[in-house]
């Protein structure tokens, strides 16, 4: 699975330009630091060492550089999460794969992920609407996964749709606390997340499944 | 339990002076629609059928009536859940309660909340501290439940403050879906929600406790 330590690497495969990857990188920081309202475009065309008007080149409005940030890492993780459920394997294999990358991945990009977070709110309605469907087929793939576990008799849960709101929102929601000053590494708290969820399932064999790191089973 | 079917009568029980209730109320509405930084003290005025002047008498900024809509809620939240925990009966009953009141309160007053979780940071640096202050209460409730449950054998989960965030972090987080418009009430969220933490921390007898009604069994 490609999986990209930094952002630069993250960014680099959707971005050709140096330039743009570098206002990209600069407009994190800015929005992490100062919030997307109170950063100008000076202030990031300054982090990004180019003028304001290299800004303009490339971004017409502020909201379009926030806009981009968001869409890269949510395609970033959707492709990720679209690899993981073609590996196949039993639903509790998938689920396992899919929660840990859904927790692993945000949190290894940590800064502008809780920048895309928190500002999600700051972009055009237009925006907003093509990251709700990025973001809608996120859910669906762990809705299906959730399907075919309760189908299989893997699982045991009420309401499928529910389920799915809390499996995805519990992992989104490590960003509001997550720390990468904390003790856990991102690729911990991915195995922990798994290990809650399988219980949120009533996952059968749940032991056997939860004592084994994902990455050790995944790598073996 | 005092629980107020609508945000006026929450207000009610915090703020004795109608006009700042009013006022309240009407920042509720612009931050809600128009989000913090879009709204000003003059829409919040004419919301509240007002003069401007008669918003920077009660408030100094904008962010001191958001910071108090955000207070009140936490507050609110805050006493409930103590009273619950008050209530006393084992661990699961009461991990059931603090369950069904995290996430069905906010569910209530919905807009109110939603605008809370949303322009949080739009709260000035000690405004933030004292709402995390706060949370870190309603944290600690939590914490303190699941540790009891964990030391009486209730309960099996491997990390105690990762569970901690999650159980939090999950109640929390059904405001970035949830809508009074959906086929759920607060209360059916409530109940759904309690089933899936039961099923986190691998409760036992989960099925006796999970088939009745959080609130039946409160008025039993």
């Amino acid at each position: 699975m490609a999986t990209y330590a930094t952002l630069n690497e993250l960014f680099s495969h959707r971005v050709e330009s140096p330039t743009i990857r570098r206002l990209l990188l600069a407009g994190v920081d800015a929005f992490w630091r100062d919030g997307f309202h109170a950063s100008s475009t000076r202030d990031i065309a300054k982090r990004a060492q180019r003028s304001p008007a290299a800004v303009y080149v490339h971004f017409k409005a502020k909201e379009d550089l926030l806009f981009d940030i968001i869409r890269y890492l949510a395609e970033y993780l959707l492709d990720r999460l679209r690899e993981s459920a073609a590996e196949g394997g039993d639903p509790t294999e998938m689920l396992s794969r899919l929660v840990h990358a859904y927790v692993a991945l945000p949190a290894r990009t940590y800064k502008a992920s809780l920048v895309a977070n928190r500002e999600f709110w700051s972009l055009t309605a237009a925006q907003q609407k093509q990251v709700v469907k990025i973001r809608d087929e996120l859910e669906e793939i762990v809705g299906n996964c959730l399907a075919a576990g309760k189908a299989s008799g893997e699982f045991d849960f009420k309401d499928l749709s529910i389920t799915r709101m809390a499996v995805v929102s519990l992992c989104r929601s490590t960003l509001l606390w997550y720390s990468p000053r904390g003790r856990l590494t991102p690729e911990q708290l991915g195995d922990e997340y798994v290990h809650l969820v399988l219980g949120m399932v009533r996952a059968k064999a749940i032991d056997d499944v939860a004592e084994e790191p994902v990455r050790a089973r995944a790598a073996g």
